[in-house]
């Protein structure tokens, strides 16, 4: 488990929360998945954006944050589940990937039951937040689906732009972080403009996450990350390393690049190292560096710009958004 | 496509709603799969028994009705298209199956996609009716799950009871045609008690429907249900003429089916026809029938406690509660 510095009251309930969730429900071999899976840990940063979105207005009226926390935890790890199975990943936090510890039908299963209890969870009495927190939780699970799609179609296309990139892991990995928050700042009643300005801090800090995770996942180690390094370039992801390496080296070293990324390797470690050496030549991580930095400047803005919000919490999120896209794990 | 002698008006609207889909979204990739699917026609049962619960009552005034009409459907094959990976079946309706069609990985992906957009055509103007749906429909969700996860686990079970199959069946089956008559009631503003009786009504027309289901897909001819006959024989299944076989047969034969449900076939015609002779001696099918006619029989009392509903509707649906259960596909 690794523990941010910050946010140390919404990480005691996150802890709480999953500490306390010990699923006897029947079927068993139905909920037994999803529980493994919860368990495993993470960095939980959904919930806490949850908890914190509430903390940064009157907080939460209802006693649904921890249910709404869980929901979007929830909904991660359904799409973990599915996308380990379509990514043929064997490891996830250091243990077995669901498919590989059960089945490939159960992950599926398990997944699809994740995903409903998420809407399950998100009920709340009050029908009028019910329903704006249903749509909103909708139109994000939707670009979940589009994002993964399109990361999926990425693999076969050699023509992908940097920014069809920044889409879809907009879609795949920040609109649930965005949301998250925003579900939060509902929960509290913050007003139209603090939610939005509250999703958009979190879809910016969401990219910001993601390209700091396309980094760990190239420049990263396994004992730190916890599954393989190199796997983003085995499987041809065409991330902002691979697209922004193209724009920036010579037409020989960039045809070699798109070379290695057109088939799949035989000898993997070569095809890692190769690779490595060519985004190190274009000395492409301090691009990427920057583009995460403009792309927290811009979460922080909209942060900056919710006056009404609880001034500490927000020195805590944007301690905490340094800290997001500053992992080494 | 199978067409009802019933309810032609409703059948009428679905093949408007499903004629006119044509969805040109993007990722193309991730709903071509959904339409392909949605295409293969089917008995439209679901989306039939919404629009006949509006219009048992004062219909639809928000015309929301075809909006879940298809959402039930989309539902109903999205589970489709995950069960067809887990049963590894190869044709659905008498076409490919969508994992074999396009891949596991689509079938999971625009599987997800189309139980999400199912939650986003729920959506109501009227908060109250949202939040309403929202909850029958996710328990509804949920339930299907878990009749699945029974049904999987049934496979390696030999110590499966009646009631544990009636509850299986209920929940991989029934439930879901339950919640589609009674989302069409609640559009309707059908009261509590209405619609309660609405539910029972589909959702034991549902289970006399699963057992006529489990005939057919032992008794049943291949071109006219559109996939193998035998294949639950095949894969185990402990269905109703499985367990009550094994109580009217002697020791000997009862000894003679159970060994024959303990392995995977390895001639698969013989096996198939050995399990049907066994189904014959014990006669089973006459119970069977019976069974399914109790079931009907409850079905159509809470139907008739509906005294405000519309009695030319009532009709029909006693008349298409009779096709399902006679179809021979």
């Amino acid at each position: 488990m690794i523990k941010s510095p910050f946010l140390n009251e919404e990480y005691a309930v996150t802890e709480q929360i999953f500490g306390a969730l010990n699923w006897q429900r029947d079927p068993q071999n139905l909920f037994d998945p999803i529980r493994y899976i919860l368990h495993l840990g993470g960095k939980r940063i959904r919930p806490m954006l949850t908890l914190a979105g509430a903390n940064l207005f009157e907080g939460d009226r209802h006693g649904k944050v921890r249910d709404w926390a869980l929901a979007v935890e929830l909904f991660h790890n359904f799409s973990l589940m599915h996308d380990d199975i379509m990514d043929e990943a064997n490891l996830r936090r250091g243990y077995a990937t669901v498919h590989k510890k059960y089945s490939i039908n159960a992950a599926i299963l398990s997944g699809d039951m994740a995903l409903i209890e998420s809407y399950r969870l998100l009920q709340h009495p009050d029908n009028d937040v019910a329903a704006q927190a249903s749509k909103l939780f909708t139109k994000t699970a939707a670009e979940v689906c589009m994002g993964q799609q399109m990361d999926v179609d990425f693999e076969t296309r050699d023509d992908v732009t940097i920014s069809e990139y920044i889409q879809m892991i907009e879609w795949k990995t920040s609109v649930l972080l965005a949301c998250s928050i925003q579900l939060g700042a509902m929960l509290a009643n913050a007003n139209e403009s603090q939610q939005k300005h509250a999703y958009e801090f979190g879809k910016n800090i969401g990219i910001a996450f993601q390209i700091q995770d396309d980094i760990l996942d190239t420049f990263g180690t396994t004992a730190k990350v916890g599954k393989r390094i190199g796997g983003d370039i085995l499987q041809n992801k065409k991330t902002y390393l691979y697209l922004k390496s193209l724009a920036l080296l010579d037409e020989v070293k960039a045809a070699q690049l798109r070379h290695l990324f057109s088939s799949i390797a035989e000898d993997e470690d070569e095809k890692i190292d190769m690779v490595t050496s060519l985004f190190d030549e274009a000395n492409v991580r301090v691009y990427a560096e920057e583009l995460k930095n403009e792309y927290k400047s811009l979460a922080l803005s909209h942060l900056e710009a919710i006056a009404e919000a609880n001034s500490n919490k927000k020195k805590e999120l944007v301690d905490f958004a340094d800290y997001l896209i500053q992992r080494d794990k």
